[in-house]
């Protein structure tokens, strides 16, 4: 399909088949040129949980691992949240475990570019370098969000004006290779109230652990790992400021969702794969399709359809709003979350239908761990615990705003309310 | 929400909210005007099953009934199917009925626009006329398509080079006040294969009677009635050509798309309207939503968007591969109903489940025909009949895509086939 | 539980195919031999709203509206919930609102008896005489249980020792025949808690009007109505004590299943008779079924079978556990509405299901009034608001079993203890 | 159907919690003394895809391996069904691996009588000598049904009055620890019509192979391993003759429910180990449970209640329908596979919700290996594969029996006559 002429108000088909900008066709291309190595590791890596380093070394020399990064800053300028999925959706098809890992560099990238244009010196400064770095491919950047059950991953200042970190964090992907982590902690002052700060700790820091202990139901490949922090060193101009606890911000739900929607052309990509199988396989059978099968594959590919338009129309409101600093920022934020927690909700109940169906399709033979329809009906479940927001926290947050209900839509300052109020 | 600036290859969020023409969005303002005296009818026509008369002479005087025919001849020139759809579904959200109706008229602007464009001279005259006269509101012409079972309707010439035609079709929306109908039948020449044929047959026409039998479970006041033709006369130059049935060319698939994908924006409508309803009933309740109404509250939202998003997906891919005569026209015609047949399973699954499940939210007190969302219960339901393809018919036309099955996707001339063959 | 006595050591299919005792054997044969009479009028019934009169006039000849009467007071002696729910569902699948309305005879029959057999003196006194009345069917005493949003039904002292009813009352089947009214009604005394009562009032009393203003979705023919009570004269002995409004007692959710759960059998009628129409319709077509049809007519007779499975098995259940008094009568409710609440939630959404299918493999032919199916499709959502518990309600309840939480589960005092608080 | 004969006119409910014998009642309370062993294994057996040795020895010494062995042959003499599937279900609870290679035992236990009941005598004698070993637990009887792709397995003359087998099977279940082997086998003679047979080899025979080559998605410790067959001497009297491969015949369908329909018990103990699991999680937690979480219970307690009613129905008609063989045989094979297909589709549906959606209510951290909700969502999806019947074919066969279709039913001669037809 041609690249669409939009200069007639036209609309295009947002079912996340083109990109719409040169730097994210570019980086599909990037990665296009990759998937034949990346799909002969995928299923050895699968059985194994192990990462997929080589092919992260492969894309730190194509670019890629700067894909997100401003071409100020010597990066690919993929700017777009719909062309970061779509990338990520083509990765998908061949191995979704890959596809997460990516997407960790890549939303940081994108986040850590809001930082640089939007804020404070020091932010501006930190961000910078960071991305410097992810655009040579030499710095390899993770988030560290959810809290692990056994502890609280706190700040506390050292005495002499920098801070130690203790605690420890859980489901970080791709940590192996990971050289810096963007880590959620809070920081109790004597007085004033908790506040939430995002430290950035090297993995070289004294006192960082990197655990190896990940054996998930699927996406086996993507590192997903536990850090521990025993008194890092971190120093202050390290460290970003959130504010406190109790300030709820719905303006922060902007950058929430820009970290992690893209994540919806993960699944969008496996269920793409589990019906390209499914097809291909009724299509070396030589009698006729029996009548289920031709039932089944006209629902999936209606629902494919509808799980790539939701998906595709969230990325593209959430890509206007982003763009768009002139208005109410709270809004903002709720819209864009909304946005994405529709789609969330869509792509998880459709994906895993689409998924099982296949499979059905099929039949027995995919009941083996070596089928790649078993390796997607494993990775597709890991999309219903994607963050923000499970599915009790979508439904709290979407009947709130339908049916204007007080409630606290910052998940990270809720989360680090709730465990602070249990101690 | 502002208009959006596509010119940096933006694509825009694809659900149904805003239209894409200065065009468009004329007509939903125009549409918008009207929806207070249009509501004001809709229970008591749904409850007598009486057309809007009125209502129609009101788009009259505001040149609604021609917002498909191109400007030149006098219309208000929207030519997207995006832009119908949205402004259906703005009509819809008050009446669906009404918006069946509408949908007749609007149908035959764009048809009859491409015979005007593209037609042999004869079909472009025929065409011309009817245009100018839908554009001043004198001329409201119905699709007479679906043959009553009782007959097949066929031409057969008078013998001084003209044709009479006799039969019975059902399912007629707007036949109260149409002016004209185009009438699909057959010509079976003595030794030649059944031609079909598209005679248009004034309502004056001697031997044409509208039969007022509509008692429709829904769509009440749509005015669906059916036709019956007793050797009406029907000049020469009044009658299109269709080709033998047996010449299957599935480049005639992109007209079948055109005559109805708009109709989603119906069903859009009849969900978006329920949604509301029960939206706004949770908000005058004094208790807390219960667990189960916030449930459902968040799924109904979830679904509304996918709803909304695939219907505008396909309409928006329908745009492109409509304006687009350059490639493999039989390509073309399937790719636009394949999106269009997607988007109607979909469509036809969410809407009701949303309709189903915005009764729960309300409860007992919608189970009286009084209660609009009695009426949304009953109309949502037609979608499922919209022409093309029912269900089954679908679902053999979408899986003898995706697998390559042979299959005779024209709909009209497989089924003058199947009435040929059981003669 | 403890094991079953069940000397044959088998267990029946449990799917509501046959009755489980002789009187229940007589019951089904009675109905079965007036189903051709019912039928006859149940299309016209519909369209008009009318209540079948004649046909419970021929009930009365046969002595039906006795059928839940113990034999000792004249009646047929059924006395198995199954058997009942059998009776209504062969009944239901000719016409259900015939079903609806007799259902209510049948329940008061059954919660009658039992006051008759547990109650005080006085309230066996009443009982017998309604019941020797329902067993010559000159006496058709209908449940008047839901309060009209306008007014909170009470009962004052008339300062004479008897009582003083007004209030208004909605959603009574059976109203236009029926000759006495079982009315929940509060007693508001000056200083102690606020009473649950149940006057029994005659049609006849001063100051009751049976209102003529059911219009419903469905049901049409049940005779749904409202009935108001402007200073109804009642008598002492003609009330019916239930406790304190503040008094929680699960013991009571006992009586309230059983007064409602045969209800499931016309809805398992709705979903059988669906079902045949569908298959008769397919059996009369020459063409091979569709793929999809096949697919939907197999699912159809799958989820039938677990609709008549679930419902029959949460009917055994009751019977065993109403039979039985020794126990600890709270956990018995709980446990009987919890098996009435389970298939309740089944038989919604598999019953709506199948009628929806039902029409699809049947076509656009369903969508007039007079098809059968089109009544079905009305019909059916009936039971989403059956008494007790809607989904919501249903949901509160189920959930707060199964996960230990405080919950208020007698549906009818919580209700007013609601409308109490927001006077 | 004929009134059951039901001498206290009880009905019981048919939710799989009693045995409806004492033979069944005895088996279940052997198996719950060894659940706490079984399910001290489960997660490693999984982990590694280890067949539990250690548990099927306890098995033996309890006399578990004979239970559905006649008594007078030395076994527990359990025949109902129900009793068999309600055992199953015990088990899989904690393990359903180990519940599915024991029901192959238990399978063949109870096919293997029909055989000593009913059989020619040296048939008769056969399945005395097998049964006999199975009630002591030497003997463990696995059927090899399902040829791998790349043979047919067949039986040929070896010229000395016996014969000789040759080709391999696969997913045969509890392999490890089998000592004989019930294959299916092709006889295809010189001229007469491709004989079926049943050929039993014992393990020790020369050139059969046991392959260690299961790597299931699920139910990883059930040993169903490939078996290899290199011209095997079968002597002359342990073979079962079954007619030929075109003679179809429904009768064979009783036999075919009967050794796969108890395997329904296993599906039902996976959801219902899944929601116990939830629902104890949830117990676990401090804050009140968010809506999303008790609509989720509710359904998820509603569900299970349909799955337990449905199968239990099943097996209920199953077993009513096994002991009698006094009317048409092929009507009841037919039957009995009708209620077995009925519920396995049910059965499939619900269950696959249920732990998915108890996967949602427990959170990401089920998302890991070793938490035992991962394993349930790998096990479950098993039954969608179960013997006989796919999906596709369920729905050949039920649609064919609603709508009067011919079909071929018996789906071992089906397969057989397909792969002849292949060569």
């Amino acid at each position: 399909m041609p690249m669409m002429n939009n200069s007639e108000h036209q609309i295009s088909p947002a079912y996340l088949r083109e990109p719409v900008t040169e730097e994210g066709r570019n980086l599909v291309e990037l990665l296009s040129a990759r998937l034949p190595e990346v799909a002969a590791g995928a299923a050895d890596n699968d059985r194994d949980g192990l990462f997929p380093t080589d092919v992260f070394n492969a894309f730190r020399k194509d670019g890629v691992l700067g894909a997100t990064v401003p071409k100020e800053l010597g990066g690919l300028g993929v700017d777009r949240l719909y062309d970061v999925a779509l990338a990520l959706l083509t990765l998908a098809e061949v191995d979704a475990s890959t596809a997460l890992a990516l997407h960790v560099q890549f939303s940081r990238g994108l986040t850590l570019t809001y930082e640089w244009q939007h804020g404070a010196p020091q932010a501006q400064a930190l961000a910078e370098r960071l991305l410097r770095g992810m655009a040579t491919g030499e710095t390899l950047v993770c988030g560290a969000v959810k809290d692990h059950w056994s502890a609280v991953t706190t700040l506390t200042p050292d005495g002499n004006g920098d801070w130690l970190l203790s605690g420890r964090k859980t489901l970080v992907s791709m940590a192996p290779i990971a050289t810096d982590f963007v880590v959620y902690a809070q920081w109790r002052s004597e007085d004033g109230p908790i506040m939430l700060t995002a430290p950035v700790v090297s993995r070289e820091a004294p006192g960082l652990t990197v655990l190896d202990n990940w054996d998930g139901l699927g996406m086996r490949a993507s590192g997903t790992l536990d850090v521990v922090f025993d008194n890092c060193p971190v120093a202050a101009e390290n460290v970003l400021m959130r504010g406190p606890i109790d300030a709820a911000d719905d303006a922060a739900l902007a950058g929430q969702t820009v970290s992690s929607i893209t994540m919806l052309g993960i699944y969008a990509g496996i269920a793409q794969a589990a019906r390209d199988i499914a097809v291909a396989t009724c299509g070396k059978r030589s009698a006729a399709p029996a009548a289920a099968i031709r039932t089944l594959v006209a629902e999936i590919d209606a629902r494919l359809f509808a799980l790539r338009s939701t998906t595709g129309t969230a990325l593209a409101e959430a890509d206007l709003l982003s763009a768009d600093l002139s208005g109410d920022l709270a809004e903002r934020g709720r819209r864009m979350m909304r946005a994405f927690q529709y789609a969330k909700m869509i792509v998880n109940e459709l994906g895993l239908k689409i998924v099982n169906d296949c499979l059905t399709v099929v039949g027995g033979s995919t009941y083996v761990n070596t089928h790649p329809l078993s390796r997607l009906y494993r990775d597709i479940r890991a999309g219903w615990f994607m963050q923000p927001y499970t599915y009790p926290d979508g439904v709290d947050f979407l009947s709130a705003q339908a049916l204007g209900i007080a409630h606290d839509n910052d998940y990270m300052k809720a989360r680090a309310a709730q465990s602070a109020a249990s101690r």
